[in-house]
């Protein structure tokens, strides 16, 4: 016997096939989105629709953007000849708040996994490599997570760029600032003493 | 400076207004929105809008459907003597799985909780006297959550029912079968003995 309207459990599958939601959360959604005032609700299906009809990649660095070409790809006061590449949207975010970094951004829209099927071409090196192949580009900084997959991402294209008469660095690894000694990992302390600096 | 276009702002807007949804799982959904085929978010969008035009609640059980009265109302196989009183349309659902009930339900969606706010008039009581006061009801079965204000919801309306000439009785408390002696609360372990019957 069916006990919710047929409606009521499309709009709770809806909910369930979003990432990191389970069964029972997105009942919940569901029941909460019926809760709201009808305009709401109509506010909340329009922003869906209109955030999938008017955001696009940029097509230089890839970022998400509604524009032509994305506000910092556009922005002249820029060091267009260092790019940092990173794996997703939100590391932009990330970067930009440290306020330091003046050049240009990739995004990679995920790393290379080969145990999620995630390969070199799944991701936006290709396009990564024309940027850099038409010249100007002087340092690509790789800015992936210090995780394996960031890592091995970060090998792979470096490797790539290598040949191309270009400096490839990467983000120092170390202890990260405000945190304390004693509970920093070996890995990360072990990169800390390979990485020290005169002072 | 503003990193992402207006309409996925919005979009993160709408997700993170949902109940136990933070600003980063909002942003993470909305990323994940945007990466969806055309007509996948379509759908999203549309089964929001659908629910929300087809659901309403059911006017004698006030449960949630998308027919003039809703299923069990409906269904004269079902004893319509005896209603059970749960707080929310999940509550039902939950009681319709031990294949046990035969009678009818009223939805109150909530319970009295005056730290929050809620009153008696907040939730469905009065639906619920009008129905006790059209007669044909014996029995009703109070099966608010055995929390305080459930249990509080519970008293008062059986203190509003008493004088009506039925019988008011409610769910039994004690050890859930297949949990271990050793693991039950004292207050459990204390209904459970109170409430022991002969074998």
């Amino acid at each position: 016997m069916r006990f919710f309207p047929v409606a009521l459990e499309r709009l709770t599958e809806q909910f369930a096939r979003l990432p990191g939601i389970g069964g029972k959360t997105a009942q919940r959604l569901a029941f909460h989105v019926l809760s709201l005032p009808e305009e709401e609700a109509a506010d909340f299906a329009s922003a869906i629709l209109e955030a999938k009809k008017s955001v696009h990649l940029c097509p230089c660095c890839m970022n998400l953007t509604d524009r032509e070409l994305c506000p910092i790809c556009e922005d002249d006061d820029r060091d267009h000849s260092v790019i940092c590449v990173v794996a997703e949207p939100r590391d932009v975010i990330a970067m930009e708040r440290a306020r330091e970094y003046n050049g240009l951004y990739h995004v990679l829209h995920g790393v290379i996994s080969p145990l999620n099927h995630i390969g070199p071409d799944d991701i936006r090196i290709r396009e990564l490599l024309a940027r850099v192949g038409r010249g100007q580009v002087k340092e690509v900084i790789m800015a992936t997570n210090p995780d394996t997959e960031g890592e091995a991402t970060a090998m792979y294209l470096s490797r790539l760029l290598r040949p191309m008469e270009l400096r490839v660095t990467r983000l120092a690894y170390g202890i990260p600032v405000g945190s304390q000694l004693e509970y920093a990992d070996e890995v990360t302390l072990l990169r800390a003493l390979e990485g020290r600096r005169d002072i």
